[in-house]
C-alpha cells in the first residue's frame, strides 16, 4: 500500500520535494556487515547530477549523509537514513505558473488526487525523487557486487539516432559509457546525438531517448512466479520512474514479429555448464533469471518542460499559455540524466530478488 | 513477498498446476453488497478457452465454482474462493520429455530455482493459471461497470499485420473484437493474420503479436506515486503475464522518437470539464489518471511450443533433440487466447487503484 | 492488508464459512522439498476435533485433502492449496436466530460492517475457521523439526483450577498433554476441571481458561526489531484467534508486579555456551530470540454460546430473548480445543520468522 | 517485510539510534489536507519527556522538524518526513560496558542476529525509538479528532498498588492523568506509588507497571477478520513496544474466570441505538468495533537498566559484573513515560483501520 516505498526485503522509502529542505530515503531491510561509506554515495550521486553535458544548468552538488544504520563503518542491520539537503530552492519563479496546468506534467492530477499541489518546482512529482533512489542503489549495487553481479546501463537512442556500435564484454560496455557526454558508448552515434539535442534545445524544444541495460553473472533462479516475476518487478520498477513510457525485455516488441523457432534459445553444455546458445529471451524463463545476461530497453518520453510556449488552461479551466519562466531549468532529453536512475533501479529489484531467494528451499 | 498473489485491497492469490487436480483463485478484499454468480465468471472463462480459431485444441470446458464469500447471491466482505478443476490431465505424454529443457519454457528455470519441478504440462508455469485471472478479472470487471468503467483489449498485431482500422467509439470497438475469431477489430488485417497463421501452424511453427488495452470513463486521480503509479502496476500486471515481452502506455516506445512540443497533450476545456486535446500520454500523468482513456500495449513472443525439432540438452547436459508430443496441444499465436487475459489484469489493477484512492483524503 | 491471510514468507490464506461447501487454505512460499503428505495433516486436525471430552458433539472428521503445490510426495515451492469439506452443514436451526444479534458473537459487527452476514453457524466469524490454521501449521510445524524446533501448548487453567504440576522436560510435557482429555498435563488439576466443567454444562453455562506454550531448540536472533518483534507476531496470531482476550510472554503481567532485580536475567556461560541462569523474559530480548524456551500463554473466555436464554435484541432493535436451538452444538470451554489452534499459530510465526531471519546477513 | 514500518495506509517508517545524529519517522498515506504544524508535534513530545517525575534525568527537550509532505500549513498527500535530533549524546560512558552482555537488554540478541551492535545507549534498541513513534501518534490523533474519537491511556498500577479511583467520563479521565506527576488518575492511589518509586530508586531497583488506555466515540465496524483483527492489531502494536509483557482486552486474563452467562454483554437499545449494556468485551466482537469504547491494558516489566551490580558474562563468555555507569540515565519505572507511547501506538492502529475501513463496500 505504501506508494512511496519499494522493494520487499531491501525495501526503501523515499521522501521529499523538490523545492523543501531536503529528500531522503530510509532503507530498510540492508544486510548487516556491509562495509558503506558516504563517499560511494556521492561519486553515485556525482554522475546523475548536470556534470554532464546537455543536462539542467541547475547548481546541484548533491552531498548524501547518513543518519542512521552503519556503525563503525559498517551495517548494522537497522534502518539507514540517508538525507541529501536541497541546495538551490528560489521557488519565487513560481508563482506566475502556479495556477496553470503544465502541459506533461502531474500538476493537474495531484491537485485531482489530493486537493492541492505544492507547485514549487513539481513538489513531490520532481525527478529530484530519483536521487534517493540512486543512493539506495549505489548500497544495493554494492551488496551486488559482493556476489559478482555488475550492471551498466546506457543511451541506447535518442530521438532517431541509434547507439549500434556496442562493445560486446560489460567492462568495455561501461568503460566507453562512462567516457560519453551523454552515456552513449556508441562514440559516433553520439556525435550525431549531440548535433540533435543542441538543435532541440535552441528551437527551445527536447527529445526522447531509450536506455538499455544489462546485468552480468546474475545466478540462475531469481524472480518468483507468478506474480513477483523478474521482468514483471523490473518493469514496475522502470514505469514508475518519471518521463518513461514503455519497458521491454530481451527482444522485446521485437519479439512479435518472430517465429518461434527463430526466437527460441536452443540450451547448449558450455564450459560453465548449461547456457543457451543465443539470449533473445535476455535473461530470463518463465519469470526465473537463466544465468545468461539479463538485458532490457526503458524508453523516455521527450522532456515535458520545453521553452516554447504551449496552449493550456488555469485550475479554473479558462485558457492560457503555459510559457517557461525564463530562469528555469531545461534539460532537453531526460533519458540522459535517467542513465544511472535505471542502474540504481536494477540494482533494487536484483538484490531484493537475491535475498528473497534465500527463503525457498530447506536449509 | 507472497508470488502468487497480486493486489493489496482487491487481492487475489491463485494456486493450482495444469495437470493437478483443480485451479483455483482466493479473491480477498472484494467489497460486499456485489451480486455475483458462476455463470458470469463461467461467460469469462469461455472467452478465454478454445472455441476461437487457431488456438490449442485442447478441450477445456472451464467451469468456476465459488465456494465462500457469496450467500444469497451476494459478496459478503469475506474471501471468495473460486475452483476450476481440470479435466484433460493426461500426462503420460511428458513422460519421454520430462528430462529434458524445454526450450523457450520455464522447466530449465524451475529445477535451478526449487530443485525439482512438476513436469506435468508446464505445472505451475503453465499458462493455464490464466484461467483464475480470467474468474478474478470477472468480479472486478462487474466492480468497474459498477463506476462506468469500461475495459476492452484486442489484437493489435500478429506478426507483420497491424490492425489499423479501429472502431473509435469503445463500444463499437468491442463489437468488432467479439465478432472476430482472432479478438481483432479489424476485418481486413485479421483475414491476413488468419493466413498467415495457417502457414505458421503448417510450418510447426508460431508467431507473436501485440495486444492492445483501452479503458474509458475511469477518473481521474487514480494511482499513487511514486512507486505505485498506474502504468508501473499495469506494467507489471502484464510482464507477470506468460510469454509477454513488453509493456508501453500512450505512445510509448514511439515517444522517445518525438519532441515535447508534438508530445506534450495541451489542456483545454470541453463540455465535460477540462481535459486534454489529444492523448499521447495515454490516459495518465505522474502515474495518476488524468480522465482521458488509458491506453497501453503488450508484447507477446511466439509460442515457445513448436511442432518443429528444436536442439537441446536434458538434465545432465548431454545434447538432445525436442520434440513435442504428436497429441500434444498447440497454439500457434498465443496472443490471440491472452486478450480475455490481459482485460483481466486491467481490470484488476484499476480495482485495485479505485479501492485504494477512497483513503487519500480526509471524509 | 489481505486481512485473511497471514505471515509474509510462509505466508497463508484462508476461506470459507462453516456452513458453506467446504473451508481451505493456500499457503504460499513453503520451501521446496519437504516431504508431506495428507495423512499427516488429516492427524493434525484429528486433535483439534471433538474426540477430546467435553467439546462440541458436531460430528465433523475432517479430512483435508492437497490440490496443488506437492509432487510426488514433496512440495514443489509453488502455493499448496488444502480443502477441507464441510459435512454437517444443516443450517435450517438458524433459521429462528437469524435476526437477532447473539451475544458474545459477532453477527451484530459483521453487519454493521459489511451490511450483511452469513448467519448459518457463524459464517466466517465461526471457530471452524481455524481448522485451516491447524493444516498449515502442520506443515509449518513439520519445517520447525526438520531444524530440531519443537513446541507443546496445554492447558494451564479452567476457570479457577490451575495445572501447578508440570514436567519440566518438554518431551513428558507432551506425553502428559496428550495423555489428557482436556490437553491439561496436570492429572489432578485436570479431575477438577472435569467436575468443574461438567457443573457448568449441566447450568447451560461455560467456563473460560488460559493455555500456556512452550517451544525449544529455537535457535537465538529469530524475530525482527522493532516492530516485528518476535512477542508482538505471535501476541498478533492469539489475539486473532476467537475468543482470546489477553496475550502474555514470560512472567507477562505478573512482571508488572516484580522489581528489576528480581525480573532481570543473568547471563552465564553453561555447556551449550552463553545462556540466561533464569528464563522470566520467557525466551525473547528486544523482540528477539535469545535460544532459551519461548513461553506465554493466551486467554480465552468463557464461550459465548450458552444454553442458557440470554436478553438481546433482534436487527430492528427491539428487545428479544436469545435462546440457542436445543439442538445446536454447544462447547462449554473453547480453550481446549483452542490448544492444538495455538501450537499452530505459534508454528506459523516461527516458521515465518526462521525464514525471515536468512536475509539479515551478507551471504 | 520491512520491521522498522507500522501499519498498512497510515503507514510509518521510523529510523536512528539513540546516540546517532537524529531519529526519524517516514509516515506515508497520511491524507491530504489535514492541518498540521511541527508545535503540535512537540507538544506531544513533551508528554513523553523527563519533565515528568521520577523519570530518567536526560536532559532531551526534543524539537520536531518536519522535512517534507506539509506545504502551506497542510499536509499534501506525499510522505511526512520528521526528523529529531539527538542532543545528548555522550557516548563515551559506554566504552566500560560495550563488551558485558546487559542483563534484561538486547545487546546480546542483536549480536547474535546481526555478528555486531551498536553498544552507545542502546543503539536501535533503545526507548529512544519510541519518540518517533509519538511524533507520528500526533498526526493520527488529529485525524481521529476528526471523527470525534478520543483516546487516553494511564497508569492502572506500578508494582503493586492499583489505580481504583477512576472519573467514569474520557474528558475528566484525562484532565486526572494530565494533573498527575504519573500520568497516574487516581490521586491517593498516586501518592502510594510515588513512595515505591522513591524506594526502589533508591535501593538502586527499579518497577513495573500496567497502563490500561480508553478509546470512545470508536464507530462500529472497524477491525478485519480474520487475521486483522482490531484487538490482533492492537496487541502487535503494543507488544512491539520496549519493555512490554503483555497485552489484555476487556476483562482480559479475568475473562478466563468467568462464566458465559456472567461475561456476555446483553444487546439493549438506548437513545443512540443498539448498544451493549455491559462492556465486558472491551470494544470489540469477532475482531470488530462495535462502537463501545475500546478498553485493553499493557504489561511492563520493572526496567532493566538497574544501579545494582548484576552478575553477567561477556561477549567471549567470561563471568563478569555489569555495572551501570554512575552518570548513565536511570529510570525506576519505564511504564510511566511509556502511557503517550501507549496513547500513540493506539492512535496509529485505529487510524489505520478507520482508512482501511473505506475500501469494504461499494461506494
Amino acid at each position: 500500500m505504501a506508494s512511496n516505498s519499494f522493494g520487499d526485503i531491501f525495501r526503501i522509502t523515499t521522501w521529499g520535494e523538490s523545492h523543501g529542505k531536503a529528500i531522503g530515503v530510509v532503507i530498510d531491510g540492508c544486510p548487516a556487515g556491509l562495509d558503506i561509506d558516504e563517499a560511494e554515495i556521492n561519486v553515485a550521486l556525482a554522475r546523475r547530477a548536470p556534470g554532464k553535458a546537455y543536462t539542467t544548468p541547475r547548481v546541484e552538488t548533491d552531498n548524501a549523509e547518513i543518519f542512521s544504520g552503519v556503525f563503525e563503518g559498517k551495517t548494522t542491520g537497522t534502518p539507514i537514513s540517508i538525507i541529501i539537503k536541497n541546495k538551490d530552492a528560489d521557488s519565487s519563479q513560481y508563482a506566475t505558473i502556479k495556477n496553470l496546468l503544465r502541459p506533461g506534467h502531474a500538476n493537474y492530477t495531484y491537485i485531482e488526487k489530493y486537493g492541492l499541489f505544492d507547485y514549487r518546482g513539481g513538489g513531490r512529482a520532481s525527478a529530484r525523487e530519483t536521487a534517493c533512489r540512486v543512493a539506495a542503489g549505489a548500497i544495493a549495487t554494492k551488496i551486488l557486487r559482493h556476489y559478482q553481479i555488475e550492471i551498466v546501463a546506457y543511451i541506447k537512442s535518442i530521438g532517431a539516432v541509434n547507439a549500434t556500435e556496442l562493445p560486446e564484454a560489460l567492462p568495455a560496455l561501461r568503460t566507453a559509457t562512462e567516457a560519453s557526454p551523454l552515456f552513449c558508448p556508441d562514440e559516433k552515434a553520439c556525435a550525431q546525438m549531440r548535433l540533435d539535442i543542441t538543435a532541440a534545445s535552441q528551437s527551445g524544444d527536447s527529445l526522447g531517448g531509450v536506455i538499455e541495460f544489462r546485468v552480468e553473472h546474475l545466478p540462475a533462479g531469481l524472480g518468483d512466479p507468478v506474480y513477483e516475476k523478474l521482468e514483471a518487478n523490473l518493469a514496475k520498477a522502470m514505469l514508475g520512474l518519471p518521463a518513461t513510457k514503455g519497458f521491454e525485455i530481451g527482444e522485446g516488441f521485437h519479439a512479435a514479429l518472430m517465429q518461434g523457432s527463430t526466437h527460441n534459445d536452443a540450451f547448449v553444455t558450455g564450459q560453465e555448464g548449461i547456457r543457451t546458445q543465443t539470449n533473445r529471451a535476455g535473461g530470463t524463463l518463465g519469470g526465473i533469471s537463466t544465468g545468461m545476461p539479463l538485458i532490457g530497453r526503458v524508453a523516455f518520453k521527450p522532456t515535458s518542460s520545453i521553452k516554447k510556449p504551449q496552449e493550456t488552461v488555469d485550475l479554473t479551466g479558462k485558457a492560457a499559455v503555459f510559457q517557461l519562466p525564463e530562469t528555469a531549468r531545461h534539460d532537453p532529453c531526460v533519458a540522459i540524466r535517467a542513465v544511472p536512475i535505471v542502474e540504481a533501479m536494477c540494482a533494487l529489484v536484483l538484490v531484493d530478488a537475491l535475498l528473497r531467494n534465500r527463503c525457498i528451499r530447506l536449509g
